[in-house]
C-alpha cells in the first residue's frame, strides 16, 4: 500500500483504505498508457535530459533580481560593507546556475533534431558569462523603467512602491532578462521565464520584442506583446493592450514563423487600456496617442491624437428592479 | 507570549516587544467573532469534515499531468526502463488521493444538506476509479490539443515549448481532468481545479463546458468560458474571448441554474481577441471567423466571416506635449 | 566554487564545472553594479530597514482569512470545543505580526525623508490593535459579500463554493483589509496585500477605494478600481471593468496625485464584462445598468440601461478554409 508521505496533513485524518481490487485495475490503465507512448501518437519525454522546472526559473529570476535591485528582495540587510560580497555571491551563484539552464536548453533542442551537440557544454558556460556581463546595463534600463512608473502613474507613493509591488515593472525585469537570453539565441528558457511572469502578472511579453527604455505598464491584466514588436523610449500602456499579429489561416503559419508580424511604436506613445494594434506594418508615430479600446491595423503618424468616434450609447429606462 | 516559529527570517531581527495590556483586548475581539459564529449571520465550517487545501488540489493537478505527460514535469529522468515502475506508481497514488479528495467533496454536501450519506467512502473509491480509467483517453485527447497550438502560433518553436510553457495548455488540461469529475458529479473539487488553474492563467474555464479535440487557446489572460458552453473540434480562440450568458436579473438567477445559458460553438471556428459571444441559443457555425472585440448575441451561420464595421476613429493633433 | 545547497534536484545531475577563468570576470562586473550604487543613478536599499517580503504579505492575509472565515482555511479540524482557542491564538499571532509589518512599513517611510522617527514602534503597535479591532465588522461585510456571488451567479452550487474557491471573493477579501490599513495611514503594506491578490486573481483593488457592503465580482480577470473610487451597496461588476481615471499628461501627474480621479458608482448598479467607465466626476446613479464594452466618461441618471448602440457588424463568407 503506498503511502503519501509529502502530505503531513493528509495523515491527520483516519483514511478509510480502498478495497485491494481497485489497484489490481491500476495495470491496464498503465499498459494503455505505455502503449501511446510507443505509438508516438502521444507526448513523452522519456530517455532524454533532465528538465527544466518552474522553481528553477523561478530562482533564476529572483537571484537576478536581487542583483538588479540589492536590497529589495534580500532577506538579510544589506549594509555598505557587506554589499559587494553579497553581489560577488550572487553573481557567482547566477553564473553557475544559468550556465546549467542554459545548457539543459541547448541538450534539449540537440537531441530534438537527433544532431547531438558536443560543445553543449562550452557553449553554455560562454552564454552565461555573456549573460552575466549584460547585468550592469539592465539595471541602468531598469532604473529608467521604475522612475517611469513614478511619473506615469498618480498612485504611485514612492520609487520604492513601484519596486515592491507594481506588477508591470516585475514584468518588465522578467522580459529584460529573457530578452538577453533570446539574443543568445538560447531556447526554450526565455519564454519559460516570460511565461513564468506572465503567470504572475497577467502580462505576456515575448522575449523576442524590442523594447526601449522607461517603458511603463500600468495594471497590466491583459497585455500581450508580440515576438517581433518594436517600442521605443518613454512609451507608456495600460491594462487590455495587445500589440499582436493579424489572423492567420492554419496552413500559412510557418511561412509567418520568421517574418515581422507585430507593430512597431515610437518614442513618447501612450496606448490607453484594451486598445488593439496589429500587423507588422503598422507603425505608430513619436509623441502619438491611441485612445482606450482603439482598434488599429494601419499605421498612425507621428504626434496624432487617434480616439474612438464617440459610440453611439442607447439609454433606456431599467425596469428590472 | 506567543512566538512565531515559521518565520525564521523575521527572528533576524530584534522585535519590540508589545506591551502586555495590547494583547489583553483580544478576548474582547475574539468574543465578538465568536457571536457572530453563534447567529449564523456569518460564515464558518466548524465541526465539518476536513477542508481541500488548495496545496491538495495543486497535487492532485501536478501528479495527473505527470502521469499524461510523462517526464516533462518529473524531476527523476525516466528512461524507457523505468518507466512501467513510474506509471505505475503515479497512478496508484493518484487513485488513492483523487479518492480521498472526491470522498472530502461528498461529505461536504452531505453534511451541508444533513443527510450523511454512509456510502460516501464506497461511492468516492468508484468514482475515483472511473477517473483514473479516463486518463489514457485525456492523454489522447491533450496530444491533439498540443499540436494545435504548435500549428496555431508562429511564435511556437516546438511542441515541447508548448507542453512546457503555454498557459492556455495548462488550462485545458486542467479543465479536462476537472470535467471528467464534473461528469461524476463530484461537487466543489473541479472548479476548485479549474479555479486553481484560473489564477495561473488567467483562463477561467468552468468544469461543466463541453469541448472537443484539437482546442487552443493562444495568450489567455481574460478568457472565460461558462458552464453550459459547447465547443467543437479544432477551435482556436485568443486572449479575453468571452463565451458568456446574457444579463440576468437578481431575483430570477435560481431558474437558470440548470439551463443552457452560453453559447454553442461548432467545429474549425476562430474567434479573435477580446470577442464576446453571450446567450445558450447563440450557435456559431463550423468554420467561421469571429473577429476581435466583435459583441454577439445571436447566431451565426457556417462559413461566416464577421468582423466589426471598421470604427470611425478621430485623429487630431496631439499637443500634450 | 559555491555550491547551490538549495536545489536538492540539481544536486541529482553531474554537472560539468565551469572553467576557473570564468569566474574570474566577476569582480569586474560586480564593480560596475557597485558604482552604479554610489552615483544614486540606480534603485538600491542599502543600509536600510528590513524589507517586507511577499512571503510575510500572504501569511498575514492568510491568517486574517482563517480569523474571519473559521474552518475554512485551517488544515485543522475546528469544533466548538476548540474554536475560541483556535481564534484567540490566531488574533494574538496576527496582532504580532501585522504590528511588525506596520512598524517596517511606517519605518520605510521616515529613513526615506530622513526623518528617523522614534515613535514608530508605539504607533505600529497602536495601529494593529485599531486593526485587529476591525475583524468582527469585516466579518459580518464579508459575509454580505459572499451572499451576494451566491446569488449573482447561476453557477454557483453553494455559499462555500463562493468561499473556497471564487477569485472575486478573494481579491474583495483582501481589498477589506489592506483598505483598515490604509485609512490608518500605513505606507506601503496594504498595495502590496492587493497586489498579491491582483497576482492570483487578476483584479486590480486600490486598497482606497470605497466600497459598500454585498459587493460581486464575477470571472474577475482585468478588473480594475482606481485609488479614488466610490462604490455603494449590493454592486455586481464583471471581468474586464476598469474604474479609471481619465489621461493625464506626464508633467502635470503630481497634480493629480491627491484629487478624486475615479469614478462613484451608487447603490445596486450592474456593470457588464470589459465596459470603462473613468474621470472622477462620473457618477452612476443608482440601481443603472451599464452594458458590456461600453465606455463612458459621463456621469448616468439613476434607473437607466446604458448600451452600445448595435455595432455594425460585417458578414462575409469565409474563404480560409
Amino acid at each position: 500500500m503506498i503511502t503519501d508521505h509529502l502530505l503531513k496533513f493528509e495523515q491527520k485524518t483516519d483514511d478509510t483504505d480502498i478495497p485491494d481490487h481497485f489497484y489490481e485495475e491500476m495495470p491496464d490503465v498503465v499498459n494503455e498508457l505505455l502503449e501511446s507512448c510507443l505509438t508516438g501518437q502521444c507526448f513523452d519525454h522519456v530517455d532524454s535530459i533532465p528538465i527544466i522546472t518552474l522553481e528553477s526559473v523561478a530562482q533564476i529570476i529572483q537571484q537576478a533580481r536581487r542583483i538588479i535591485f540589492p536590497g529589495y528582495f534580500s532577506q538579510t540587510v544589506l549594509a555598505p560593507s557587506n554589499l559587494e560580497y553579497c553581489l560577488r555571491q550572487e553573481t557567482t551563484e547566477l553564473l553557475k546556475r544559468i550556465s546549467r539552464h542554459i545548457r539543459l536548453s541547448f541538450q534539449h533542442d540537440c537531441l530534438r533534431y537527433n544532431q547531438y551537440c558536443s560543445q553543449c557544454n562550452d557553449r553554455s558556460h560562454k552564454k552565461a558569462l555573456e549573460f552575466i556581463r549584460t547585468l550592469p546595463k539592465l539595471r541602468d534600463l531598469l532604473a529608467t523603467d521604475v522612475r517611469a512608473g513614478f511619473r506615469g502613474d498618480p498612485a504611485a507613493k514612492s520609487c520604492d512602491e513601484v519596486i515592491f509591488s507594481y506588477p508591470g515593472l516585475f514584468a518588465i525585469t522578467v522580459y529584460r532578462l529573457a530578452h538577453e537570453l533570446y539574443l543568445l539565441s538560447v531556447p526554450l528558457l526565455p519564454r519559460m521565464m516570460t511565461e513564468y511572469a506572465h503567470s504572475l502578472t497577467g502580462i505576456d511579453i515575448h522575449p523576442g520584442a524590442k523594447i526601449g527604455e522607461s517603458f511603463f505598464i500600468d495594471h497590466g491584466t491583459g497585455v500581450v506583446v508580440g515576438e517581433t514588436t518594436e517600442i521605443g523610449n518613454r512609451v507608456r500602456i495600460y491594462q487590455g493592450v495587445t500589440l499582436g499579429a493579424l489572423s492567420i489561416p492554419s496552413e500559412t503559419v510557418d511561412d509567418f514563423r520568421n517574418k515581422k508580424r507585430h507593430p512597431t511604436i515610437e518614442d513618447d506613445v501612450i496606448i490607453y487600456s484594451n486598445a488593439t494594434l496589429l500587423g507588422g506594418e503598422t507603425v505608430i508615430g513619436a509623441r502619438s496617442v491611441i485612445g482606450g479600446n482603439v482598434w488599429i491595423t494601419e499605421s498612425v503618424p507621428a504626434d496624432t491624437k487617434v480616439i474612438l468616434k464617440r459610440p453611439e450609447l442607447v439609454y433606456s429606462r431599467n425596469n428590472h428592479k
